[in-house]
């Protein structure tokens, strides 16, 4: 399809200028009770367990009602309340001159402004607050993490990034993929002739789907995770559901890992209950299930006593009361074995795609 | 430079021909003497660690001259011989039909035939064995790791996958980085004005080069090494050092981790001691160094207890013999600490670029 309802102001621009705005408002609250003669204060919700609930109709954590002040009248705020000012400031600089940072980059970063954080991870837990201050995720402030995973695909992309903008790429250019880092998370989307989105746990079997043309025998755009996808592949897995109204399929491993990853794809994750931008409720889980070991004969190895604790942890998760995933869970614990995606290769390195993938598309269509 | 002298049959025909024709010559052998009535038999080079020693000259670990038969006439070696034929027969379909595989599908690929593994752990040993046998590394025969890491700079590489043959790509397209992946490992270089590469061993730094145009600036190919790079990206660097004589230098953390990955990618490891196709000798570590800890008062951490012991092996560890890199492993333990790269955000985040990278190219220069 040609995008022809193209908004005129892209995604990327629409999460930058809203950053802008609401760090402005953030500066401006601050400068107003100073100049009231008033202490500044940040109100924000917590992030403490107990105000971690799970919205059943948005198939996702979110924060309850509580909150947390940082005063800078209370001498034991004041060291959190300044980095957080901080990071506001920092964060700013970095939407403003268009460049990107590491979390470890900003860290780091404060070291130059005799800005104290212990550690890495109290930097990280304070950027956090920031996500929640702003209601905003951190990629929004340009503040990526390391993992990268990989699109491939009929489809043609625009860059917004410095010394790019306009300029295209099509998705299907380069066999091994294409990384999903900061430059494609912001692009826009041109145009594309696929009809549904494949996410794939692990870059074997991506590259076996590129070799055996899923991309144009199914109109599919195939996205490789590499594990548990980094919260960048989550949020252009619901930008291609969202924007452009593509069904979302996961395919992972038969085993408490695999099925988790699909969850969180779905549903997030309790560290992220303060977002709304790194979810896709309407994703669906085409396998590997527990019931396609048994279906389809797969080689399995026994589950381990660790892979059996956390199939009591997730039956116990408010994420997984849908019969199908709960009843999906049970079937492991009956039959204790688990099986990987390449386990197909026993009946041939391309069964997987010819027999095993369109049995599970039909599924989709009647999800 | 527009690289005239492309050889008339490219690098990855050249290894595709020559894993075509040792594979017919092993089946021809096997065949020759059953004709013969004699059970047939193969004789490899051992890689038990007595066997393994290290080569001042080549600058890598090498096999010595002790050898192991796996004849059919033995009882005992029944099963590895068997092994060793099957895959050496699904190597062969593998490459007639320009597919790819992942160690793990070889190893699923062997039920379909009966041929029994144990564990992934004994088919990627009998694979090894395999290397040995062809003296080739397993990427000739298209079976990869899981693992990718990728590579930016002004350069067209031409593909020769199934599918792509003929079609070009330009390594600046994408700024998130090109994925080197089969297609990518196995593509001509066909022109490029780049004067060096700069190996990298972390994403955030990897796009913190891209962003500060370091490709432009400094005429560099960047690749992310992603931790201690795949064998295919060790290949890659091979392959731009030796056909195209661009100097590569590596730029790592501040730490015995970060020192090996370095060593890694000049000398190799004793694991693949029967293969000369993964290391640069030419090479040069830039940094970080534990002088540049002190020199350029860098943040940093102390070693722990695991770091400490790490220094000391790489101490006794031959590969480590040169005066430079004994003096900075005595450097690590004298200061006992360590820093990463992103250490340098301190100064600012393009000070890495703007200062101490055109410090080190000077090095580079005079190496």
């Amino acid at each position: 399809m040609r995008l022809s309802k193209r908004k005129s102001t892209s995604t990327a621009e629409v999460r930058k200028s809203s950053a802008q705005t609401t760090l402005k408002e953030l500066g401006r609250a601050v400068y107003n009770d100073l100049d009231a003669g008033k202490f500044p204060s940040l109100t924000l919700s917590s992030r403490s367990v107990r105000n971690i609930v799970y919205d059943k109709k948005l198939l996702q954590f979110v924060l309850g009602p509580g909150t947390v002040k940082r005063s800078s009248a209370n001498i034991k705020h004041i060291r959190p309340f300044t980095q957080l000012i901080w990071l506001a400031y920092f964060a700013n600089k970095l939407v403003q001159e268009k460049k990107t940072s590491t979390l470890r980059d900003v860290y780091y970063s404060a070291q130059a402004f005799n800005v104290e954080f212990v550690d890495q991870a109290e930097s990280d837990e304070l950027i956090t607050d920031l996500e929640v201050l702003m209601q905003m995720a951190r990629e929004g402030l340009n503040i990526y993490p390391e993992e990268r995973s990989a699109i491939f695909g009929n489809m043609t992309i625009e860059y917004t990034v410095p010394g790019y903008e306009g300029k295209r790429l099509d998705l299907s250019s380069h066999p091994d993929g294409v990384m999903i880092g900061p430059a494609l998370t912001t692009a826009e989307f041109v145009n594309t002739d696929a009809e549904m989105v494949l996410a794939i746990e692990k870059g074997g079997l991506f590259t076996r789907f590129v070799e055996e043309r899923v991309h144009k025998r199914f109109k599919a755009i195939l996205v490789n995770t590499a594990g548990q996808p980094p919260r960048s592949t989550r949020y252009l897995l619901r930008r291609l559901n969202q924007e452009l109204g593509l069904p979302i399929g996961i395919l992972c491993d038969a085993d408490p890992w695999g099925a988790h990853i699909a969850m969180v794809i779905k549903s997030g994750s309790a560290n992220a209950a303060h977002l709304r931008e790194l979810t896709t409720p309407a994703a669906v889980w085409l396998g590997v299930w527990a019931s396609d070991i048994v279906k389809y004969k797969l080689p399995s190895d026994r589950l381990t006593d660790i892979d059996i604790k956390r199939l009591y942890e997730l039956k116990a998760d408010p994420r997984y009361t849908e019969k199908m995933w709960h009843d999906e869970l049970d079937v492991f614990l009956k039959i204790k074995k688990k099986s990987e995606q390449e386990a197909f290769a026993r009946y041939g390195l391309s069964y997987i795609v010819d027999t095993y993938l369109p049995e599970k598309l039909e599924l989709m269509k009647s999800a």
